[in-house]
C-alpha cells in the first residue's frame, strides 16, 4: 500500500496528490511552514490525513527550534496557530492539535532531545492508529451490504486521504475483500478532481472495477445503472449528524434519496465536533476562483467571470442513512448515538 | 449579435464553437460532408442548430452535384443519411431534414438551378424563423418570472445554440430587458463544458450577470441561494412532456423538486417528438470516453480507466413545472397541451 506521510530521518516526506496520476513524487518538508504549504495547497488532502500531517508538522516545530528555552511555548503557539490556519473545514486538523499540544504540556518538563521525541512517537502513533480506525471502519460498513453492491462514491476518502485503506474507500475495499462489490461509480469531483485523479487512481491500483463519470451524470446513473449504496468520507460532522464533506455530496445525498438508495458517511470520530449543535456552525472553506476557471493549469471560461467556489457543503442528517465509524454504524437519531460513541453525557 | 451559421457565395460558414470562448473562428464548408462532421464533432451544438445546419447542409449537398438527373434522388437519400447520422437525440435534425426533403419533393421538376435556389431559400427561412420563434420563447418565458429573479442554466441553451437569442437564454435575455432579472449562476457542463465556454462568454458579451459553478455545487446553490428558477433547453421532447436535454438536467431537476424550485424547459415546437409516447424511448447518443478523460486536450485521470458518457439524460415529466414554447406555456397535463398547440387529432 502506498504510503502518504512519512517521516524520514529530521524530515517529512509527503506525496504530492498534485501531482498524481502522471506522478508519483515525495515531497521532502524540514520545516512546518513546508507542512502548512502542502495542506493549504491540497498536495496533502482528506480529513484524516490533513490532522496526521498537522501533527507531523508540530513534531518538525519543535525539532527545528533553536531559540531559548523561555520561547518556546510562544514558538509553539505561533507553529500552532500557522498550521490550524490552512484548512478550516476539517475538524480532524484540529483535533490533531489539541492532541499535539497535550503531548506537548506532559513532555514540557523532559529534555528538549525527550520532547522532540515525544512528539514524533505521538504523531507516529495517529499515524498507526488512522490505518487500525479505517480497517474497522471498513469492516463495520461492509457490514451493511449483501449481495453485489453498486457503489457511487465522491473526492477521495481513500488511502489517500488517510494513512491508509482509508474511510469510504475502505468500506469499498472490505466489500470487495468479502466478495460483495460489482463496481464502483467514481464521480470526477471538480473543481480538484480529486475522484478522476485520485480515487481512480487508487482503485485501479487494486483492481478494484471502477467507472468514471463526471458530477452531473450521478442522477442519470442512479436511476439507470441501479446503485445499491452511495458511500463518502466527511470533513466535520457536527453533533446531530449534519456532515460537511467536498462540494457535490449534499446533491448526492438528495438524488439518493430520490432514488431510495442508502446514502452512508463513513469517517472516524476524530471527525465528530460534539460541541457543534448543527451543521450551520460549520465553517465552510472558499478557495480560490481560478480552480473554477481553470483545470490543470489552462483556461476553460472567460478568465474575468464571476465563480462561486465553495470547497464542501453540508448534508443535512435527514439525508444519511448511517455513519459508519470504528465504534460501528451509528443511525438515526445521530444525536443520541453520536454522543453515546463518544461518551459524551 | 453573434452568427453561429451563414451562407457566403457558394458556401457555409459555421462559427467554430469547439474553440470558443479563446478564438471567434468561421469555418467555410463547401460540402455537406464538412457541415456534418462540424455536427458530429460538436463545431456547431445545439437542438435547433443543429437542425439549421443540417438544413444547410442539404442545400449544399444539392449545390454540388453534377451527376445525372437520374442519379439525384439516391444522391439525395445518402446524403440525407450521412446528415441523420451525425447525432441521434435531438429531434430537430430529423424535423429539419423532413422539412428539405419537403422542399426538394415540392420543386423536383424545376430546373437544377431553380430547386438549388429553392433549398437555399427553405434554410434561410428556417433560420430567420429560429431566431423569431425563440424572441416568442423569450417573451412568454419572462412573463413567469416576477420581481428580480435568480435563475440557474445549464449548457448552453443561447443564441449560440440556435440561429440567435437562444431558447433558455431566451427566456433569461427577455427577462433581463424587462429588469426582471438578479443573476444567472451557469453551470459549466461537463465533460464538454458548454456552460463554462460557451453560456458564460455568451452572456458576458451583453453583460447579463453571471456567476460560473461547477455542476456538483449546484445543489448547494440551490440551498443557499434562493433560486427562483431553473431554466434549461431541450433536445427532444416526448408527446407525454418527458425530455432529453444535456447530461445533468435530470439531477437539476430532482434538485430543484427537493428545493420546491420550478423547473421550466424552453424549446421550440420543432423539439416535440409526438411520435414518441414517453422519455424511455428516446435513443440517447454515448460518445467518446476520452470526452470524459480529458479536459481540452489533457488527461485528468488514469487514461485506461473506464468511463460512461452518455450526452443526455431523460427528465420525467412529473418534475417539469413548464414547457415554454413559441405557442405558450403548456403546464402538465402535458399530453394534451402539447397535443393542442401542435394540433394533433
Amino acid at each position: 500500500m502506498i504510503a502518504t506521510i512519512r517521516r524520514e530521518n529530521q524530515q517529512v516526506l509527503l506525496l504530492d496528490q498534485n501531482l498524481l496520476p502522471e506522478e508519483v513524487h515525495y515531497q521532502p518538508c524540514q520545516t512546518h511552514e513546508e507542512v502548512a504549504e502542502a495542506i493549504r495547497s491540497l498536495k496533502v488532502r482528506g480529513a484524516p490525513l490533513i490532522g496526521v500531517s498537522a501533527a507531523f508538522g508540530m513534531a518538525l516545530a519543535v525539532q527545528n527550534y533553536n531559540g531559548s528555552e523561555a520561547g518556546l511555548p510562544a514558538y509553539y503557539d505561533e507553529a500552532e496557530r500557522l498550521m490550524a490556519s490552512t484548512r478550516p473545514t476539517a475538524v480532524n486538523l484540529f483535533w490533531a492539535l489539541r492532541r499535539m499540544r497535550s503531548c506537548f504540556q506532559a513532555a514540557a518538563k523532559s529534555s528538549r532531545e525527550q520532547l522532540v521525541s515525544r512528539l514524533w512517537q505521538e504523531a507516529e502513533a495517529m499515524y498507526a492508529e488512522d490505518i487500525e480506525i479505517n480497517t474497522r471502519i471498513g469492516d463495520h460498513g461492509q457490514e451493511l451490504l449483501d449481495g453485489e453492491v453498486r457503489i457511487m462514491t465522491i473526492c477521495n476518502a481513500g488511502a489517500l486521504a488517510t494513512c491508509g485503506y482509508g474511510t469510504a474507500l475502505g468500506v469499498i475495499r472490505s466489500a470487495y475483500r468479502e466478495r460483495k462489490l460489482n463496481r464502483v461509480w467514481a464521480c470526477e469531483t471538480r473543481p480538484v478532481l480529486q475522484g478522476a485523479r485520485l480515487t481512480i487512481w487508487e482503485l485501479m491500483q487494486d483492481k478494484i472495477p471502477v467507472t468514471l463519470i463526471t458530477d452531473n451524470m450521478a442522477a442519470a446513473v442512479m436511476r439507470q445503472e441501479s446503485i445499491d449504496a452511495v458511500v463518502v468520507g466527511a470533513d466535520r460532522i457536527a453533533a446531530n449528524g449534519d456532515t460537511a464533506n467536498k462540494i457535490g455530496t449534499y446533491g448526492l445525498a438528495v438524488l439518493a434519496a430520490h432514488h431510495k438508495i442508502p446514502f452512508y458517511v463513513a469517517a472516524p470520530l476524530s471527525t465528530v465536533d460534539i460541541e457543534l449543535a448543527n451543521g450551520s456552525l460549520i465553517p465552510i472553506e472558499e478557495r480560490d476562483a481560478d480552480e473554477v476557471r481553470m483545470v490543470r493549469g489552462q483556461y476553460i471560461t472567460v478568465a474575468e467571470v464571476e465563480v462561486f467556489n465553495p470547497a464542501f457543503d453540508v448534508t443535512p442528517h435527514e439525508l444519511i442513512t448511517g455513519i459508519i465509524t470504528e465504534a460501528g454504524v451509528i443511525k438515526s437519531p445521530f444525536a443520541s448515538g453520536l454522543r453515546q460513541v463518544l461518551e459524551v453525557k
